[in-house]
């Protein structure tokens, strides 16, 4: 019977390491999808944006087959408690990297448009600076899932609040030019959505890593999260309407 | 050995009547609170938005409860490969209302900054007219959900499209408030946040509606949605810069 057990134990085990595979694989799609999207928009580069937009189909491939693999798993081996919450927590990733796949591919949408446009500053460079840090996240996270390293984990969560920060400064920036010169405002808000898109990637990276401090620790996001939304509530900064953009929807 | 069987079907059928109330439940606090978002906005009622704030907690509460009870029966009763794409499909669709919660949470802290701040002609009546369109459409989803009625299901996909073209037309009527005067600029900013919210609401609505298309006739998504995106990629509309902003992240 204990052999058995052990039987069925491995056979779980090699298909949770070809989930795994998959999971990683899709990751290595996103990371590149975000890189992508903010190249292409720095260096006004349609034909990159354009490989972005088609690239996209690859990762939603990936979550399909992803599920029905995670499905089959969980109908075949009945997995223990423990088994099936690792299987689920690579359900709910695969849905976080599947949403990066489509924010980066709406970035390349709307970078296609914004080429035919009047730059505006410096801000493309800020947005790929801000890619690039949610694109490190994003490589940490998924380090951090592989190895169960909960401390690198918790350290993603951290630098969430950088990114959010660097949303904030970028989104005073857009409505000057757009008080400055009513042209700009147009290009300024497909830039803003750009922006927004940068920030709730980092949010899915965070819903990543807090899925490894789970699997590592139990401890569930609410006991992790500590989130700082003053400024959104302190009626000062309300009236300078610089706030209500900096908070994520939770 | 048949009798076992049944015995243990119907312990799943229990179950799942459990899981299903739960999801009932979160539908109707996700409509509740689309609709009183809505409202307090129009009415500009500070109190109502803050009520949207709080009683958020509840379907972020529901949907916990709904996940520890899904990952249980899984895990207890080991269900057949058709009965686990149920408990699957009730999965995604808690996580399709709790962001339905989050977006209207959004709406409402959005709302406790507007107030503060001139209105904006009339376009607080057209987004609590949006808004109550999507919560009709969610209404509709959920029945079509328990009565597994594939031919609302389809119509509430196809009642998205309207969703969407009176997103449309409210970012336009948002640029000409902007353009008219640069002081509407702040307030334009958060109700277009407020409109895209309401537009994501009613993607999330399409989504249940379309696990109950997948339930119902094993179609996927792909099979059903006919995006028609031509605006996105029409350069005469590009360069009018009144596109780029209807697109889903799909």
């Amino acid at each position: 019977m204990k052999e058995l057990n052990q039987h069925i134990a491995s056979a779980f085990d090699r298909d949770l390491e070809g989930i795994q595979a998959k999971i990683m694989k899709m990751g290595g799609l996103a990371e590149a999808a975000i890189v992508n999207a903010a190249k292409s928009l720095e260096t006004r580069d349609e034909e990159l944006a354009n490989q972005v937009r088609t690239g996209d189909a690859a990762i939603d491939a990936l979550e399909e087959s992803l599920n029905e693999e995670a499905a089959r798993v969980i109908a075949l081996r009945a997995p223990t408690a423990s088994d099936l919450r690792i299987v689920l927590s690579v359900m709910r990733m695969s849905a976080n990297l599947e949403r990066i796949g489509d924010l980066s591919k709406n970035m390349a949408k709307r970078t296609t448009v914004l080429v035919q446009m009047q730059p505006i500053g410096g801000t493309t460079q800020s947005l790929r600076r801000m890619a690039r840090d949610v694109e490190l996240m994003l490589k940490d996270a998924l380090d951090a899932y592989i190895q169960r390293d909960e401390a690198l984990a918790l350290d993603v969560i951290e630098r969430d609040r950088d990114v959010d920060q660097m949303y904030n400064t970028l989104f005073r920036e857009f409505l000057t030019f757009m008080l400055e010169d009513p042209r700009n405002i147009t290009a300024c808000m497909h830039l803003h959505f750009i922006a927004k898109n940068i920030e709730r990637m980092g949010d899915h990276v965070t819903s990543i890593a807090e899925q490894v401090v789970f699997l590592t620790s139990g401890r569930k996001p609410d006991d992790i999260r500590i989130k700082d939304d003053r400024t959104s509530t302190d009626p000062r900064l309300s009236m300078e309407g610089l706030d209500g953009d900096e908070d994520s929807e939770d």
